[in-house]
């Protein structure tokens, strides 16, 4: 086995993550955009070649959520944020590196449902207050 | 971060919880119907927008499953319930709420793979015999 | 309920085998043929309808991860492992059956994403040097 982690990443460490990532997509998927943006650290930064610029702080971010969902609803569909295959890195007690699949899955009302897009996130999380937050996203698309 | 629950879900628990659904497409899409109905509470209730009434007890329940498995198998197909994005929130030491998305995906004999549906579940978990079961699952379809 | 372990899976060891899971997808990939097959022990076994024999044993296993990715690289595409659905049975301390589901999603270099195969796998594991490895997976498709 190749050695991949600073450190053993604890059952109750993995229960807290996995509940991030549980609970994150609902958060966005929903419109509860400001929500979504705290799952960021007050300055956390979103890297997407989707977007021109990356998002950067609380109140970019909520926005960033929130165009996200009324662009869906405006062509009447749902929009959903799939996640799987995370997989959690400890660098230190307070530090975590997290990748994950995350595909982008629209339906239409009355319509059939679809693979948008792709994509492979790369986290570092920070413990503050007892939580684990978002300090930086990078999303890499399959099709670019 | 926003208050979300009233305590803190253990380790302990989420593993008994990922576990559940973790187990519970298996039996449903393998046509173990009513091991999939013993999931749920004796009266234990399924809310659907995709049937007329709600499936209520382990019997109904497990014709319930058998009527889905069958029809799958008719049509040539198998079908799978394929859930990502579990969230758990504890109401209390015996009571949980669960979120999740269920995506169900058709594939035909010799032939592609569908993505058929995509749906939200609501279920309510309560503490049975130290196994946690489903007292009610509402389940909300994108395209409706 | 019925009986269907011979003991609970603890959360640390539930914690143990979603990390591993988690992980081995983006190993294979994204080229990390050897890594992936090291998830594997010594003499690990992959059965699959999709190939005429089993492949075995780390040299093999290898040589198959390289060319799952070469072959989605030669077609310009990035092809991806998305695992859900794990269910843990804990034979003894040492051993467990894992059941998932795995669904080959691939999407083009500039154009759209598609499920290529939905598969069931069903995996031996076994613990080795404080770590789960792989002694035996086999795939189901659920086209064939």
């Amino acid at each position: 086995m190749v050695s991949r982690s600073c450190q053993e990443v604890s059952a109750t460490v993995l229960a807290e993550v996995h509940q991030l990532y549980g609970r994150q997509s609902h958060l966005i998927d929903g419109g509860s955009a400001r929500e979504w943006a705290e799952t960021f650290v007050a300055d956390g930064e979103f890297h997407s070649p989707s977007y021109p610029a990356p998002v950067v702080g609380t109140d970019e971010l909520t926005r960033f959520a929130e165009l996200f969902f009324e662009r869906a609803r405006d062509a009447g569909e749902v929009h959903r944020h799939v996640i799987t295959n995370v997989d959690v890195v400890a660098v230190d007690d307070e530090t975590l590196d997290v990748r994950a699949y995350l595909q982008i899955v629209a339906t239409a009302r009355g319509g059939d449902s679809r693979l948008v897009r792709f994509t492979t996130i790369a986290d570092h999380l920070v413990r503050q207050n007892y939580s684990w937050l978002i300090a930086q996203r990078t999303v890499r698309r399959d099709d670019s």
